[in-house]
């Protein structure tokens, strides 16, 4: 098995029920006049531990052995990833190890920390974080849980789509940030089952268009670290299991300038009264810096984060 | 009749059906850790113009004559019910008037504005807007919609109180802002309604207590405006229909200072992800600062707005 099914993602769907939130679905006048179309925002920025990724991490977790869970995991991550593993681990009663640069955001290790979790510190500049994850690995028998190219995880990540679909089934599009594409994944996996006629299209930074030339290409394109305030998308290529997917579904990548992102952060604080972090902004940017995409369509938008240091946002937006 | 009754409330709620937003009940773990309480925060500022004063003056506006809806609506306020008067007149079609000061924030009287409604200025320091108001009604014939004390719009507040006891029937307490009584009162007949055991608490800013006060004395006490950053509840005194209601029904009222409403903007927009303008935080402020009151308990909590200038919010919590 090479990719998840529709029935792997109403499995995780089962696995998460009671557990994660199931986040509304925001809409507003104002936005759709300015949008021009009727947009449904999917909001993960209100999700535990503030976004979808802890709808991923806890269903790869939960479907462990009883002896893996015991031993416990360990994940490499500076984001989201880290805190939604540790949580999930807490949740589940496993012990959690995750390798962060040492130079990550206080708030971040201390969240982190905050789960439970054990920090294992690396200098970002020296020193491979995969290999050390491997190394932890090995040493204690833990299961490695990576951030988005794994089956358990793409499942996960797909049930944002799916409960979005549940409460606004009558999509002509939906908009997702990419990243590694774990998310953009599973939802094209859950919205393509729900109808097959539903417009996928993913969203990177200008500055890292890997997918996008990927897509192209014909063949999974790596690139530098690209500069860009969303943090959550600076992913260097796309995973083996997701590539193959975005290639059957996905129509087309769109992209995002960081000046379009802050501007999308504003207008959803001011006009949706949300916190969202500039990763998190990607899709609905693309929609409104791509008005002819979507003119007087139904467009559903996971809005997939909102974790940003309240100083930076502040300075972001003020 | 003096007071709404539930099937008043209930009958609000079948007029707002699919034109307010039925807000999410918000919850989290790392909130409940620290309130040390349950809590599940009804999130009001996610309604539609951006707080619950929309469900009072659509419910107001709606149950107009048509020959009184041909002529249209007067209405004075520099806060939110100016916007939900001038948002309910243009979905219901009809004219709306609003009696705003000239030196309202500019974002504020555009906002009115692009609802469509007509604006008429007047200076605070020299003239009497409630006189304005009154002769504009006399004048064209309007209906003139007060922004607390009348039994329509007591009625409609009440919806959100509806809505969060479907979602959460077990609460063991209900804590409600509290500027001139329309969002305590409604709230207050449908939460006993529905459970005559919840222990009902209204919120007023530390530097404007004439509610405690009104209670303490049996007859309204009028104060001189308090110097609060909760514009919202800047209210001078409960209204005649208010008063007698909360006295029947709240418990306790209890105040949150200026401080402890940016500490609760901060927590709900670190933790939450969600904006809160400082009347919409008094709930939870009052909450976190009398933690014995509410200890181990099921506590709802409505938010009741987030409109705030994006420059202002920044500047607070950065």
């Amino acid at each position: 098995m090479t990719a998840p099914t529709i029935d792997d993602v109403r499995a995780a769907a089962g696995m998460l029920a009671g557990i994660a939130h199931r986040t509304p679905v925001l809409s507003s006048t104002r936005l759709n006049d300015q949008a021009g179309a009727e947009m449904f925002l999917k909001a993960e920025n209100l999700q535990r531990m503030g976004a979808f990724k802890f709808r991923g991490a806890y269903n790869a977790l939960s479907r462990l052995s009883e002896a893996q869970r015991a031993r416990g995991v360990v994940a490499y991550s500076s984001g989201n990833h880290a805190q939604a593993v540790a949580l999930s681990a807490r949740l589940l009663g496993m012990p959690a190890t995750i390798v962060m640069p040492h130079d990550a955001p206080a708030v971040k290790l201390a969240a982190t920390r905050g789960y439970g979790a054990t920090v294992v510190e690396y200098d970002r500049y020296t020193e491979d974080r995969e290999a050390i994850g491997a190394a932890i690995a090995e040493r204690d028998g833990l299961a490695l849980i990576p951030p988005y190219n794994h089956l358990d995880v793409i499942a996960g990540q797909g049930t944002a789509a799916l409960e979005l679909l549940e409460d606004v089934p009558d999509l002509d599009a939906l908009v997702v940030p990419l990243g590694g594409g774990g998310l953009l994944s599973g939802c094209a996996i859950a919205a393509h089952a729900v109808n097959p006629e539903i417009e996928l299209f993913g969203v990177e930074p200008e500055a890292g268009d890997d997918g996008r030339q990927s897509l192209a290409a014909g063949h999974i394109v790596s690139i530098e670290a690209p500069r860009t305030i969303a943090d959550g998308a600076q992913t260097l290529h796309l995973g083996e299991l997701t590539f193959p997917i975005i290639q059957e579904h996905v129509g087309e990548i769109l992209t995002a300038s960081d000046a379009d992102l802050v501007e999308t952060m504003k207008l959803l604080a001011g006009t949706l009264k949300i916190v969202a972090e500039p990763t998190g902004c990607l899709g609905l940017a693309a929609v409104l810096a791509n008005p002819d995409r979507f003119r007087g369509r139904r467009v559903g938008v996971i809005l997939s984060g909102g974790n940003v240091a309240l100083d930076r946002f502040a300075a972001l937006i003020g």
